[in-house]
């Protein structure tokens, strides 16, 4: 019933992750509706990412520029730097606004199961930060999953003979987390890292 | 942290109907990290239908040309004509692929809440098609809503001086509807356009 034009972008739409056919449908008659309010714009900022978009030569960020906003930015911690398996978990730490250092993304984790080899990762440019010097802490941020954790742990003792210190994320209880309702794993994290009260 | 690009990205994809400002920007990470399997065809596919965009001058249906393309298909009966209250019921009709003929888009509803008068939709150019003759039905396929039948109902009196078929679609219980869950007026219509078993 419609052009292959509008076919073409309900598809192009329904591709993208949190939009399946109906709702990539409504998107697209949104846009249809709303041309100079919604569909312009968006073809907009959609040029301008596409005419810019890199990968960060210095820590693997995806920005509009090389070095990234990250890197470039002057009142950032050179000292501290966290490293991530994904952009995406770069974007996620960022946005809580509580780190102050740099970061270096992996661009995945180890996997025995999906051949995933140190090499296939930015491990050697990891490496090669912290040999550089001018690094005081490295904060391991992967995710808590076995393949991350095993990531980790193959980083800590890469990164075992420079003098810095090596930390990684807390693991415990998730803000709103009622015991009845967490996984084993997580209590036994929780007690296991137990502190003291006060 | 993000580039101003790639917030104005976000922005515009969170705007669309069923994206948040979560949802869109997974949806920009995705874009960026398969630039070429997902940022250019959404690009190319966008660029396309802005370029193209216009409003069928017969029927008031979007598309990427005018007349469009249901309106230009030689296939579809001339006799029979649906009238829809908005652009995303004839696709929503449509899709079901039952009904022959050609639409006819009033662009919303009468509403004296919002104001809405007869002259703000296209119903004198729905009773110069049907004055122009070669039309046997036409189905009024408004929501059921109050709005909706008024405005089916005004449509009804404005057609009645025709000799054209005047239809309505069936209210009644949906497919898969149980009778505990559906409310008293539609149980009230079903009851009251009750038909003879086989």
């Amino acid at each position: 019933m419609a052009s292959r034009e509008i076919e073409g972008l309900t598809q192009a739409l329904a591709r993208l992750p949190g939009l399946g056919p109906r709702s990539a449908r409504r998107a697209v008659l949104h846009l249809m509706k709303k041309r100079e309010g919604a569909l312009e714009p968006l073809l907009a900022a959609l040029q301008s990412v596409a005419a810019n978009l890199s990968t960060c030569s210095t820590c693997g960020n995806l920005d509009t520029r090389d070095p990234c906003a990250i890197c470039a930015d002057p009142r950032r911690d050179d000292k501290s730097l966290c490293v991530v398996e994904e952009v995406a978990d770069l974007w996620a730490l960022d946005r809580s606004r509580l780190f102050p250092g740099r970061y270096h993304v992996l661009g995945g984790r180890l996997s025995a199961l999906e051949g995933i080899r140190p090499e296939d990762l930015g491990i050697d440019r990891l490496v090669a930060r912290v040999a550089a010097g001018g690094i005081d802490e490295v904060v391991l941020a992967m995710n808590a999953t076995l393949e991350g954790q095993t990531t980790a742990h193959y980083l800590a003792e890469r990164l075992d003979k420079f003098p810095i210190r090596l930390t990684q994320l807390a693991h415990g209880l998730p803000v709103g987390g009622e015991l009845d309702y967490l996984d084993e794993g997580t209590l036994a994290q929780a007690l296991r890292a137990r502190r003291p009260v006060g």
